[in-house]
C-alpha cells in the first residue's frame, strides 16, 4: 500500500492535547483526528501524555472520542500496557501497539495481546540496557523480535520495527547506523518485517527541523523505511515522501502525484 | 571531500550562454562562473551548445574567459573530442572530460587524453545501442569502463561513472534501476569509481522540477552518488545535499552546517 503515515499530533505532550485529556474535553482531540485524517494519515497515534491521572481511563476515552469523528485506525502509544489493552478493547479497526522493546517479560505481555486483538506492534531495537549505537546490535534486537513474533503466532509483517533514531545534534553517528539497520531488517525474513521511525526525534533542538525531518525521511525510505510516526500536517514532508514513493516507481507519475498520494 | 557539485549553467543550450558564445561576449559566461562558484560549485560544466559554429575555438575561448574571473576547475562538456582537447590545453587545474560512453574507439580517444592532462572522466553506462533499462546492464557497462581505466593507467577514482537518469514522466522505471546501479558501482573496485548524474534530467517536463530534483538527489546520495551536474543556484537543492551529507555523518552538525557545506 505504499508508505504508511502515522500522525503524531494526538499526544498529551502537546499543550492543547494535554489540557484536553486533563479536562476530558474531546474537541481538540477530535479536531486533530479529523485534520490528520484529511492530510492523509493512515493511523493516528494516541498518547495520553505524561500528566494524565488515570492512563487506562484516559486512553479508552481518547479512543472512543476519536472514533466518533473518523474511522482512521489508531496507534496506541503508552508504556502502560493496561492502558493499551483498554484502548484495544474499544478499537473498531485493527490497531497498532506502540511500543514493545526486545525485552522479556514485556514481549510476553504485548505479543499475545497483539495476537488477541489483531493488532500490529511497533517493536523497538533496544532492551533494558538502552539503545545500542551500532547497526549490528540493533539488528540483533530486531532478530529477537522477529523470533518472538514467530513464537507467539504473529507474522513478521505484524511488526513495525523501529530502529530508534536519536537527535542528530547529540548523536549524529547514530543516523547512518539507523539507515544500515533498516537495510538489514529488510533481509531478516520473508516476508520481511515492516519498519517505522519516530521521525521528529532526528531533528530535536536543531535550527531547521522540517528540513532535517524530510531529508532523513527520504534517506530512510531508500534504506527500507515503510512508515513513520510523523507530523502529517507538514506539507513539505508529505510531498517529499510522495516524491520518493513515485521515484521508486511505487506510484505512477502524473502531474498530481502528490495529491493522489494523500488520497490513497 | 564530500559531495561534489558540478554547476550546469554554462551551457549554450541556455539562451544567454548560446548568444554569448555566438558573439564571443564573455560577460554572461563570466557572470555565471562567478555566481556558481559563490554558490559552492566545485566544477563548472562548460558546453558550447548546439549552435556554436566552431566548437574547438569556442570551447578554448570559453575556458580562457572563465579562468580570467575564477579558478574553479572545469568540466569540459562536448561530444567533439577535439573541442575537449582544446579546452584541456588551456585548463590551469585538473579538469573533467564530459563524457565518454562504454564504447570503442571513443574510449581509445578519451582515456589516453585524460591520462595526458591529468583529467577525470564522466563515463556513461551506455554504448552505441543506447541506454539499457536494467541495473545489471548498466553495471556491465560500468565494469567495462573500470577495466578500461586500468588498461590506460587511470585509477577507478578518475572515473565519474554516470548511470544516466531519464525523465521520470516518460521512463519512471529507470529511476530505481539507477539507484541500484549506484549501489553496485560502489562495490566494483577498491577504491571504487566515483559516480555522478545529470540530475536535472530526472524532472524534464514535470510540474515541480526542483522538488523532484532534490528528492531524487537525496535518494541517489544514499545509494552511492558522489557528485552531480546540477543547478547550484537552487538553494533548496544545495540545502538538501548539505543535510544528507550531515545525516550520513560526513560533516559535523552545527546550526550553520548548510552554510559550512557551501564554503568547503
Amino acid at each position: 500500500m505504499g508508505f504508511i503515515m502515522i500522525g503524531e499530533r494526538i499526544n498529551g505532550m502537546f499543550k492543547d492535547i494535554g489540557e484536553a485529556v486533563a479536562k476530558f474535553d474531546p474537541k481538540p482531540i477530535q479536531d486533530w483526528a479529523i485534520k490528520q485524517t484529511e492530510k492523509g494519515a493512515h493511523y493516528l497515534d494516541v498518547n495520553v501524555g505524561p500528566t494524565a491521572e488515570d492512563r487506562v481511563k484516559s486512553m479508552r476515552w481518547m479512543c472512543e472520542v476519536i472514533q466518533e469523528v473518523c474511522d482512521t485506525p489508531l496507534c496506541l502509544d503508552s508504556t502502560n500496557y493496561d492502558a493499551i489493552e483498554a484502548g484495544l478493547e474499544v478499537c473498531k479497526k485493527p490497531a497498532l501497539i506502540n511500543s514493545c522493546p526486545a525485552e522479556r517479560p514485556k514481549i510476553e505481555r504485548v505479543f499475545p495481546m497483539a495476537k488477541k486483538y489483531g493488532a500490529g506492534i511497533v517493536a523497538l531495537t533496544m532492551d533494558k540496557s538502552g539503545i545500542p549505537k551500532s547497526a549490528d546490535m540493533r539488528v540483533a534486537f530486531a532478530m529477537e523480535l522477529v523470533a518472538a513474533a514467530d513464537e507467539f503466532g504473529l507474522s513478521p509483517e505484524d511488526l513495525f520495527i523501529d530502529p530508534l533514531i536519536l537527535p542528530c545534534n547529540v548523536a549524529q553517528d547514530h543516523a547512518p547506523e539507523v539507515l544500515e539497520t533498516l537495510r538489514q531488517i529488510k533481509n531478516l525474513s520473508d516476508p520481511p518485517p515492516r519498519t517505522t521511525l519516530g521521525l521528529s526525534n532526528v531533528s530535536q533542538n536543531t535550527l531547521d527541523r522540517p528540513l532535517i525531518n524530510r531529508i532523513y525521511c527520504v534517506m530512510a525510505i531508500v534504506a527500507g523505511l515503510d512508515s513513520a510516526i510523523m507530523d502529517v500536517d507538514d506539507d513539505a514532508l508529505v510531498d517529499a515522501i510522495a516524491t520518493a514513493d513515485m521515484l521508486l516507481n511505487r506510484a505512477i507519475y502524473c502531474d498530481s502525484y502528490a495529491k493522489v498520494f494523500r488520497q490513497r
